[in-house]
């Protein structure tokens, strides 16, 4: 999986911190083709990208970057960067610079969405979670569990779609099925995008349906050992494709699955990925399903009963390498559990507008000490792209304002209201920390992954012309050229879609890159 | 502005009542190039798309269409139709056909969205309504009104992104400055885009900056009647651009100057368009500023005080032929009040959530006989999309439909919802009916004006294929072809963009057609 060692110049943007984007310009980084990581960055390169500035940087670094056989081509993925303005090669490395205007910027990490929905992102109709599940996701993923091809073409799909959009990191559900589980494994690590890949465990005989179900808490590890196994397999660094422990949700779970589940946790040092306090109605699902379960009720709790949150704990299942999609729902006591056992959150901001589940809380969660990313939740959420998650989750915590400010019966709350640069933050850094993979990802850092990608905004011709023959890709995002950089994050996270990604990297490789009517159109 | 007799065969999709999309297969709609308007709709036209076919549907329909003049040459707008799939020249006439999956749907219709503000279209930091007006509004609309070429970029951008998103009709807002409103009616005439244009009107002294208000009541209608003659000069039909008075909103406006505005508004028979109750600091402000109004309070309003919407009934300007944007927080007595006056309301989603306004509740608008249409209120809106502002109208009517719930304390509140076929009514026939034109436009009925667009979804291929050499252009709407009708049109509405928008027309001429790498884009 190796490419060729890579350097890129120009304008660097990344998140300093939660409230903070951090904007490099005339910098250089420097990526090793064999690891994928960034060696070596230099802030000041200045704007002369001349062969002799270029060599100078390049004298500082190892031997490889010496080497001058220009038999060595380019990546993998969507192109090799043979010409153009924006990437060119020299002997022993690639040359990729931002044009006027453009940015790298960090890939996206989402961190829930189901592959296996992916053909049903937009139908949902007037459906809430434990209908919608009915209605249209065990049908559509029992279809794929069976069907091979089937899979093979929703997978691939979904996976060039959300690569498209910018996410080099994903942690997906699957289907039950083993086969079709370990094909999603192989898509992405042939598509080159990096993944946490889970076999969806249910085996409860009530809410699953007799057509899609684990028979028994038995069959449901051994066939997650065997997907397990399989990523070991095709991908023994672990580096790109990695296995995820996927209880579905409690009520699809027996108390002897979890517990199995938490064994294997312990035993492996696996992730767990699953759902808690999504929707009102599930959560009163899970206080009658696990009331008397022992350790699951939380004294003093507002909520009363047993704690959602608490039968994943009870069964061992609330790991500090937990990742718990929405958590909408949740209590005083609840957040200070999750806190205390340093689970995470997958913000989904889409699916729970779309679903009507309600809306997460996420500076709420902060305040007790949880850390956040997006998910798209596809097909709960209709969209496979981050950078709608982080729009929906600024356009969220605003409605959670003015609802706290209802309540509170007059003045403006502003706490709730999540900036361009915390969403921002959330797509990368957050979403980082929450897959466990922030010493390597969500940044711009000398040893972490060049997992990133190429941002170009439409400028805004000075005179008025003819509209050209043939659209400019670069969507609805519109620069004037009198906006600060601040305001053009901002411009892009409200108005860009994929086609402001003109090109995307994993681990130093080139996985997209965007060509319209022939040419590249990285180049502005 | 006649441009060629036009027959378009296929599929066609609009709304037959609120609640119901009507879905014609295999039909032909036949438009009168003169008057642009629908002449002849045959419903089982047939597959057939032969000469033969066509003459046959030709021979039922007046002299001109049997002209065989080939020097008739294409409509205007983006180009002529003089190849391709979809559309091939006939004597006499056009033809454009949908493909596969494409179909034909009505124009949107923007209610409500301020030109001067495009630039600023994702720009909003947590700002809410009043210090929004100050930060961002006030200075950019100021600079428009000083600088003819600037307010000419901005307004050439803005139509021609909202014609790219499929907005056939739309009501402006432009600046207090007669020259670049007047440029603005201008713009929208030689783009094609039907358009109801307004000067701002503002001479408060307290609210409106020194630096960017009329001086005076007088000063401020006598510069609305010059925009008012400059329309009825450029098009004295009326058809494609017509004025439309624009007190900005009562706390920006005299009493004088508003009841100087109803005046005109009698004398006349000219909409109206200003903005109501849509932030809860702003109506405090009204409530204060306007103290004593006579006529102007409700009695047994719960809100108690002066009423915004009383405050405009009070002047006169709560008329049959008045857009109110907004309306978030009207009270029981005030909807009953705006029912009663036959006002109606710009509904803006995307606007409410970016400024944190709050959630207007449409169903709750219609159970008050309140005419609703969508508006991207650009800039407090991020997006120049009536497609988005319809999503966010359904999602955000989920959020109205959890805090419902939320107040009864337990069980969903199914009610609220909006369904995508209601939104897509929002957008498009209820969009007609505020804008008072729904006689003329919305849905496909002869008789009305042929104001539509051609839409294309992206067909998701069989056979795993490698990614092509350039984007197919049809963005984040991926169809796998075992849907039906109403979930492509689902899919549409949460996942489309400009890029399934392949053709647009207004009053029968053609005025955006999508070409991307040389080819049209109309052909699947």
């Amino acid at each position: 999986m190796a490419s060729r060692n890579k350097i890129f110049l120009g304008t660097f943007v990344h998140s300093k911190s939660r409230t903070e984007l951090e904007y490099l310009h005339d910098a250089a980084m420097c990526v090793d083709g064999s690891s994928g990581t960034i060696v070596h960055i230099e802030r000041d390169f200045g704007s002369d990208h001349s062969p002799a500035s270029i060599e100078r940087l390049v004298s500082q670094l190892g031997p490889s970057w010496a080497s001058s056989s220009p038999s060595e081509s380019g990546g993998g993925g969507g192109g090799g960067g043979d010409d153009g303005n924006s990437s060119h090669h020299r002997d022993g490395y690639d040359v990729v610079a931002t044009e006027q205007g453009q940015f790298f910027f960090p890939g996206f990490v989402d961190t829930h969405i189901h592959a296996a929905q992916y053909p049903n992102a937009g139908l949902f109709g007037k459906t809430t979670l434990l209908d919608w599940l009915e209605e249209y996701t065990f049908p559509l993923e029992a279809s794929l569990a069976s069907d091979l091809p089937k899979a093979k073409r929703v997978y691939t799909t979904a996976v060039r779609r959300t690569l498209r959009n910018g996410t080099t990191t994903a942690a997906y559900y699957a289907t039950i099925d083993v086969a079709a589980t370990n094909l999603l494994a192989d898509v992405c690590l042939s598509l080159g995008q990096r993944a946490l890949v889970g076999r969806v465990c249910m085996d409860e005989r009530t809410v699953c349906p007799a057509y899609y179900r684990d028979e028994s808490a038995e069959e449901s590890l051994r066939r997650t050992v065997e997907t397990v196994e399989h990523c070991a397999r095709v991908d023994p660094t672990g580096r790109m494709v990695g296995p995820i422990l996927t209880p579905r949700f409690a009520p699809s779970c027996s108390v002897e699955s979890m517990r199995g589940l938490a064994a294997l946790q312990r035993s492996r040092d696996l992730p767990v990925q699953t759902h808690v306090s999504e929707n009102r109605g599930e959560i009163s699902l899970v206080k009658k399903m696990f009331a008397g379960l022992e350790g699951a009720t939380l004294e003093g709790d507002e909520d009363g009963g047993v704690s959602y949150p608490g039968v994943y704990d009870a069964v061992g299942l609330l790991t500090g390498r937990t990742i718990l999609a929405h958590g909408v729902y949740l209590t005083e006591r609840e957040a200070a559990l999750v806190s205390a056992r340093g689970s995470k959150v997958a913000h989904c901001p889409c699916s729970n507008s779309a679903l009507a589940s309600g809306s997460a809380r996420v500076r709420w969660l902060w305040q007790h000490g949880i850390d956040v990313g997006l998910g798209t939740d596809v097909s709960g959420g209709y969209s496979a792209s981050i950078l709608e998650a982080a729009r929906q989750a600024a356009l969220v915590s605003r409605v959670v304002a003015v609802a706290e400010a209802e309540r509170r019966a007059g003045g403006e709350a502003e706490t709730s209201k999540l900036t361009a640069q915390e969403v921002l933050y959330l797509a990368t850094r957050g979403g980082a920390v929450v897959v466990g993979m922030e010493d390597r990802l969500g940044g711009f850092e000398v040893g972490m992954q060049w997992d990133a990608q190429l941002v170009g905004l439409g400028m805004v011709k000075e005179e008025e012309e003819e509209e050209e023959d043939g659209e400019d890709d670069d969507g609805n995002c519109d620069v004037f050229g009198w906006e600060s950089w601040g305001e053009r994050l901002e411009k892009w996270l409200y108005t860009g879609d994929d086609r402001n990604t003109k090109m995307v990297w994993v681990g130093g490789r080139l996985v997209h890159e965007r060509r319209v009517k022939g040419r590249r159109s990285g180049c502005m």
